[in-house]
């Protein structure tokens, strides 16, 4: 079987029947021209890339790895020439303003172009996934001498670009980080001054190549009048080679060798007065960085997905094809020695669960992404408003949930072939090494949890999470009607009004011990990504349902695969609310660690 | 800090206190020399065996790898003369009997020294592993001549001992296997007919090495005559080299490429008219390899035990040392930048979860081999079958939920660590994908899901599981008048009645629909994995109470760690009860593969 198969058609559904986003972009004039057919055609054509030029390169990848000889990183075989490809087809520019030299498609399209990139390899999509988020820092908040010089290059990609955060004693604290950044007002540009910035980063994704002649790195680090935390980092552009030639002075000084993940090159980079631009206000850094780093997040959810997608691909081939065992009400095919494996019902548990969090997290991310495309270019700004709070609330949920599942799914998928999926040879237990990395970059997943529960959902005293439940509650009485969606919407309303009164019950513990809504933010996470699959499966039955017919089976399994998660699946949610109730209560998190931990 | 430390004080606790083991090997004849000190001694010398000679070599064993070359297999550094190390220390001996040669120790002593040495390097461990279930079934099955040739160089050592099951189309299903024997009366030993067995294997563990002159194969082949399926298979011993010196007509063909265990080498073997000898009766092979199996299902969740403790080790190390961010209520250690990660919650609750399942695992898999002894050695019949019955029962139980669990605590210590988790310097990331086989090998959880569910509860109408549930509640009702308990053994009976009622209704869906049990499966063992975890956290707690003091925290902890995993944990029992259910009333198992998956 081919590598990597782009799940057009699954992708189609959710942007067309369920998002009904083409619709949606006739209302936005940046979005006029996004006709349904071109958006597929757009999406035709990187399925191909990915599928026809990524995926060959993928196993190699992994295989060869990467090299760094007297400072210059080697990427695996094909990986150089595949970007040249990616480049001159016009990818980068894809979602980039017009204005700015992009093909103004907007971020759903993205998302659907990450997540087929990421299916076919994620390791080669580390190093071009970043420039999207680049290019929306540099266009908001660079100087227009910046933007003049850098935004042309980093929009067609003559340019990749890295964002230098993590040291190695601060990697989800950035408010540790001590790099520093003194004035170099010889190199100002106008209205854009120049410093020289010192110090240690570790964990940089393309932070060298053979790839393009030079690299854009998006460096934190603090300026000498900085306040300590997180209030004291400041954000420069700093070039891998200057403008008259000269190399920059930073140096790669190592690449990690690493679970998965390794046809990319995740360098450690020092910095020795390197001349950097700063971009935004001094001390603000951090807050221009999260343009970036909210985007990376729902990325880093559509990316999982596309890697557990590639794994499922694989098992559900093997599973129609292996045949062991007879089922026990008899031979489901007696002309064969035994029973294809997909007639074993735990069997198919496994492929379903792959399938509907597959589906599940497809829906979420790209409902996000719209979401963002709506917030940024709705005419309406009460519609821009109400479309800013869902990523705004979920963007955690997006990152973290997906991550969490892709993982346990591609797992699950090399578990469906046995010792066979234990070996090299099938590509699985390398989507399985390489998707680990999603639930711990880009803020790990307790980080996203706590952001949620503390930040997102107590923060504004739960007005976001009510505009969510609203929109549920509002769907569930559209459904009334509908007696043969019942027994799926029914387990959702009651989810719903159980996880509202848990964070009633985080609320009043948050007064009496800070530390509970902690304590509780897994379980809570957990439970509302399965809340909002629920809801999701619920749309998604309900479009499925008119639609289903004997010849084609697409929208009977799409109403299948709905029905298994909100019977099967969703009940996980009500043991995490009684897990999160317990953690709240237990006060684990006040006792002496030796009391815990011996 | 040390590559492993044997977590000596955690096995005490389980084998003296929870066990009681010392006293009940004084009512069996066979180990009333099986003092509480000769016990401890002997664990403790396995433990610097461990920590001294294997631990070193696992990173280095897994960073090598194995080779073949010119048909010979070479393992890593150091491997073969640990080895040899073991073998003059005796450790071979431990549990074999006194008239065969060995030290007559428990069955609980060989769990207990399982996983000494899976906790320092599962890799190494692979390759002598066998030898007690091989020495089981020769000294059970073999003939006199057999067993005076074989027996006394398989205890003490001198050869290592492999199962050829497998085959590359017969995994789970070994009644597909094809691999032949033909008899060979030239070679006949007294009342031991020699056979000719030609055909493929593959999954070998240790076919080949450089570690003894021999090794002993042992071998399912079909007799011309044999029936066809599971009921057609004989067993065989197939040295590697014959006693004129010659080597065997068998040749390794291949070493696999694999997710982990790379310090151990995964034979393909090619038998080319192997001379072999066969063991038992013709076409009842499988009946006896059982011997085996169910040695080596009971082994594998110790084995996963062991790697989880040891990723949990360096997770709560890393925890104590790293400083990132506060708590939310303030600062725990104004003296340093930031709070050591042990005092955020949610790392709390993933180093928690760890140790809760870890010292669960560690309790069901040591009660199992100390009913094996019972089994065995009981001086009273009625005793030997009540505890024969417990392993007969959770056996699948112990091999699925154990590796289950080892596998997702060896991620969540990668998790601890974040970034630093994902690269190779912390040992954690080889864990994960090491302890990963134990889902698969020995028969993978599915096939143990399916074997609990159908053969082990209503294979018997319930009648093993109805003694395990007498237990249970004889139990609880003996705590009723200590109130501190109540709410640590109240959930633990509810679920119990939960499960029960599942039960009920799994035997009653059968009738109607024979795949229903199947369907059930893995949601089934999971909910008795965590019945028989709260059934012994409730023990530990009783134990723990009175024992708990302000100056030593270990007993505090027990207590802790109970009460963690009951309130925490366990409702997951109850997500999976609901699973259960919805997959018996959803009939996905009878329906058109097509409709479910497209």
């Amino acid at each position: 079987m081919p590598a990597y198969t782009a799940p057009l058609r699954d992708m189609a559904f959710v942007i067309h029947d369920l998002l009904r986003a083409p619709e949606q972009f006739r209302q936005m004039p940046a979005f006029a021209e996004i006709e349904a057919d071109l958006l597929d055609s757009a999406l035709g054509s990187a399925a191909r890339f990915a599928e026809d030029v990524l995926a060959p390169l993928n196993a190699g990848g992994d295989d060869v790895g990467c090299r760094l000889e007297a400072g210059r990183v080697t990427t695996p075989p094909g990986f150089a020439d595949a970007y040249r490809q990616f480049v001159d087809a016009g990818w980068p520019t894809l979602s980039c303003a017009p204005e700015h030299g992009g093909q103004g498609f907007p971020a759903l399209a993205h998302s659907a172009v990450v997540e087929l990139l990421n299916g076919a390899s994620q390791s080669w999509t580390m190093t071009p996934i970043l420039s999207h988020g680049v290019y929306k820092i540099v266009s908001a908040h660079a100087s227009k001498a910046l933007q003049d010089r850098w935004l042309p290059s980093i929009v067609d990609g003559r340019v990749t670009t890295t964002m230098l955060l993590t040291e190695a004693h601060a990697g989800s604290d950035l408010g540790l980080l001590r790099s520093t950044a003194v004035a170099a007002a010889e190199h100002d540009l106008p209205e854009t001054p120049a410093y020289r910035i010192s110090g240690s980063k570790i964990f940089i994704s393309g932070a060298d190549h053979e790839w393009t002649d030079n690299i854009v790195h998006m460096v934190l680090a603090r300026l000498p009048d900085a306040p300590p935390g997180v209030r004291g980092i400041s954000l420069f552009l700093v070039p891998k080679q200057l403008d008259d030639g000269a190399p920059n002075r930073l140096a790669v000084t190592g690449i990690e060798h690493k679970l998965g993940l390794r046809g990319s090159p995740t360098c450690a980079v020092a910095l020795e007065g390197a001349l950097g631009w700063r971009v935004g206000k001094p001390h603000q850094g951090l807050a221009a960085m999260f343009i970036l780093m909210n985007e990376a997040r729902l990325n880093v959810g559509v990316q999982a997905v596309a890697v557990a997608q590639g794994a499922y691909d694989a098992a559900l081939a093997y599973a129609r094809d292996r045949v062991q065992m007879r089922v026990s009400s008899g031979a489901k095919r007696p002309d064969l020695p035994a029973d294809p494996i997909i007639h074993h019902p735990d069997v198919r548990r496994m492929l379903l669960t792959q399938k509907a969090r597959i589906e599940g997290g497809r829906m979420l991310g790209y409902w996000m992404a719209l979401c963002s495309d709506l917030e940024t270019h709705h005419p309406e700004p009460a519609e821009r408003a109400a479309a800013a709070d869902l990523p705004a609330l979920l963007t955690p949920v997006t990152k973290a949930f997906l991550s969490d599942n892709a993982f346990d799914d591609a797992n699950l998928a090399l578990q469906v072939l046995g010792g066979h999926g234990y070996l090299r040879d099938h590509g699985i237990e390398q989507r399985v090494r390489d998707v680990r990395i999603a639930q711990i970059y880009e803020g790990t997943n307790g980080v996203q949890a706590r952001d949620l529960v503390g930040r997102k959902i107590l923060g504004d005293g739960g007005a976001k999470l009510g505009q969510l439940l609203a929109r549920i509650r509002g769907f569930i009485a559209s459904q009334s009607e509908v007696p043969a969606l019942a027994g799926l919407i029914a387990p959702v309303a009651r989810l719903a009004d159980a996880f509202e009164a848990l964070v009633g019950e985080l609320a009043a513990a948050q007064e009496v011990d800070r530390e509970a809504p902690d304590a509780a933010a897994f379980d809570t996470l957990q439970a509302l990504g399965h809340l909002c699959f629920g809801y999701l499966f619920a749309q998604a039955a309900a479009i499925a349902l008119p639609k289903r017919g004997a010849a084609d089976p697409f929208h009977a399994a799409k109403l299948e695969t709905a029905r298994f998660y909100i019977r099967q699946l969703l009940p996980r949610a009500f043991a995490h609310l009684e897990s999160a109730r317990a953690s709240v209560q237990g006060g684990d998190a006040t006792l002496d660690e030796r009391r815990l931990f011996g």
